[in-house]
């Protein structure tokens, strides 16, 4: 598959006749390679390419971009990833989608979801290996981006469903701090842990897109070498493959090189009871959430899992709450020491089709609302992509993603 | 006027021939009433009277309730306050509406509420004083259970608008734990902030609604007796008008009397520091989610007023989360020890028409995500209603609210 527009980013060429012939070749791979990607729901070239030239003058025109179908549009049906014929949410845009129309930008189509940001597989496959999976649950967005079909795409995270399939694809996920992008005209999974993640070909692109959805100006962000990172030691329960330990050592060996400080330390928190808090906190949710309203038809598995937590009392919720709180407070006493807290982004690269991977690596940092982000950084030995995870401070997001920014560019750099 | 219904509640007579016939006396009200209160953006009381006997069943059969247009709503059109002939917002039911006419409930119309949110005053009157602001932002839906013509009502509360409104019309207002009932569907000012908030004639109405919305089953809560409440001492930077202090004083030594233990607390933080930081934060949201959308039309005032904050980087937003994150420990650190916490629900009675009053009794417990309810319990010299406020732990919504029932009735049976 042709890789070349994968890794020039929307920012390199930011004239609108650049941006067209760009959006131009993209849709031309569309043609070629959507057939076995399958990353779309449903989607539009020929309105697209239409809208290129005659769309709003703003800092996202001649953007193709994806959309997750779990995020409502007015120009497509919603589905939250549910194989039906029935159109299922609301004809309107949300709030993300509203913003990136109005910047200018052009919505390609809707990306496949797992139905309901639930783990169970959907028809996309990984655009470095067809055998893979490309992660879950913004499985669609991820890959359309790594197939350059679009150069962005919109996807939430509940759990790890951004940066995980950033991740498996080779491309740059983006979990901002819990806040920073309203999540108006998405499905509500678990309202204190649904996130809005954006998929793109470099930090400096998630950030124009990000900067140009919430600041005044779409910003160019520069690279900025960190002073001072802590790489974190994983306990086993933290399953670690395609030698990802070794190569984080060898990255901090580097980086103490090029006198970066490098700080180590345990995961400050047990796995096991901290992901028992967070599916708690997630499952009550949730059960809230989805199990309720008419427009919504669960698939039967995620019925039988949601079901217990209906009869739960919201006593035991609040308790789950404060522990979470409490987290907040000690990670943020950490975090705030650093310019970046480093592990990987996922256990290893794309597993097989038939799951779509783990987010062990990535619930933690959703839970505590904390800005997250991965860059493609290393290659399995099968020549797959293993992402490179950068977590840091609540609302750090800017100063995080430029410190991204700086790894990506080394890294291109590197033989 | 008559306020017959306003003290009997849903609860008190759930057959569907008493609940019909309750229904049937708001409508009467609403013809009698309406002209003054204006409650209503739009209504629909020949459908509602359709609707109420063919409702699906379920524990809202036969209930009237009031949506702030705010909310979006399938059967009638949103327009977020403004004073437009346009259609505003998307045409579908945000999830909390979805849900309350899944449980058989009759949405009578869109009620009232400030454009956007923002205190300049809407309409409607309060129904004890038509020269007296209903208080805002939930203007209609706290006017509209005052005035008999609902037995519920749904509003938000992103600052003081359900908790304030309430006590100024003399109902309850129950704004439950950030999380616990989702916001989707509803037009987002500050993502962290933004709560639903519910309207009803008593705190088990409240949570009957509450349980139902988010609980396998409608429940009728008992009243408890706190055993522990901590009644806060409040600085002059909070204004109390009424003999507030002299009540809340005497009610502490009635409750010590009924062995009740009363600890006291100054307020555990500089009101002026907090206020700035909870303004800091709900405008620098807000200027990313109301500033952009193509399908918001802003309020020159509004515009004006978060302007500056959309220039501002992330990183101060960052710094004021972090300020929050620890006074939410701070508090849950204190608030944990108590059955509730008790202050004044506003400054005083409702102002005359021309503000809506003053949400700085409020905005901290926004803030700080925690379960807030308030209960009608005084009368000014001039027959004004004046709230008592409870404020729980995160995430003891449930317990808050059985207390609150036992001061309500408490307080009914008094002389």
């Amino acid at each position: 598959m042709d890789r070349g527009t994968e890794t020039r980013d929307f920012c390199a060429a930011l004239s609108i006749e650049a941006a067209v012939a760009r959006a131009d070749q993209q849709l031309a791979a569309l043609r070629t390679h959507e057939a076995t990607v399958r990353a779309f729901v449903c989607d539009d070239p020929v309105a697209a390419h239409r809208h290129l030239t005659g769309a709003p003058v703003g800092p996202l025109r001649g953007a193709l971009i994806g959309v997750k179908d779990i995020i409502a549009t007015e120009a497509f049906p919603t589905r939250y990833g549910i194989d039906t014929p029935d159109e299922m949410g609301p004809r309107h845009d949300a709030w993300c989608v509203a913003r990136v129309r109005r910047l200018g930008g052009t919505i390609l189509g809707k990306t496949v979801c797992t139905a309901f940001a639930y783990p169970t597989p959907g028809p996309t496959t990984n655009p470095h290996d067809v055998t893979r999976t490309p992660g879950g649950s913004s499985s669609g967005s991820a890959a359309a981006v790594a197939a350059g079909f679009v150069s962005f795409a919109l996807g939430t995270q509940t759990a790890g469903s951004t940066i995980r399939p950033a991740s498996y694809c080779g491309v740059v996920g983006f979990k901002p701090s819990f806040g920073l992008l309203p999540t108006e005209g998405i499905q509500p999974i678990a309202t204190t842990l649904d996130h809005v993640g954006l998929f793109a070909a470099s930090p400096r692109d998630a950030w124009y897109l990000t900067s140009a959805m919430i600041l005044h100006d779409a910003e160019i962000l520069a690279p900025r070498r960190p002073r001072r990172v802590l790489v974190l030691h994983l306990p086993a329960a933290l399953p670690q493959h395609d030698a990802y330990p070794e190569r984080l050592e060898a990255l901090a060996a580097e980086l103490r090189r090029e006198d970066v400080a490098v700080d180590t330390l345990d995961l400050p928190f047990s796995v096991a009871d901290f992901q028992r808090l967070q599916q708690e906190l997630c499952y009550w949710e949730a059960a809230r959430s989805l199990l309720v309203p008419g427009h919504v038809r669960l698939v039967p598995e995620l019925q039988a899992l949601l079901g217990p937590y209906r009869e739960r009392d919201t006593a035991e919720y609040g308790a789950a709450r404060r522990r979470l709180q409490d987290h907040q407070s000690r990670f943020e006493a950490i975090a705030r020491d650093y310019d970046a807290v480093l592990l990987p982004a996922a256990t290893g690269a794309a597993p097989p089709i038939a799951s779509t991977g783990d987010a062990v690596m990535n619930r933690f940092w959703t839970a505590l609302h904390v800005p997250v982000i991965t860059v493609p950084f290393w290659h399995s030995a099968e020549g797959l992509p293993l992402g490179l995870q950068l977590v840091g401070a609540l609302g750090s997001d800017r100063a995080l993603v430029a410190v991204a920014q700086w790894f990506h560019i080394r890294n291109a750099a590197a033989p």
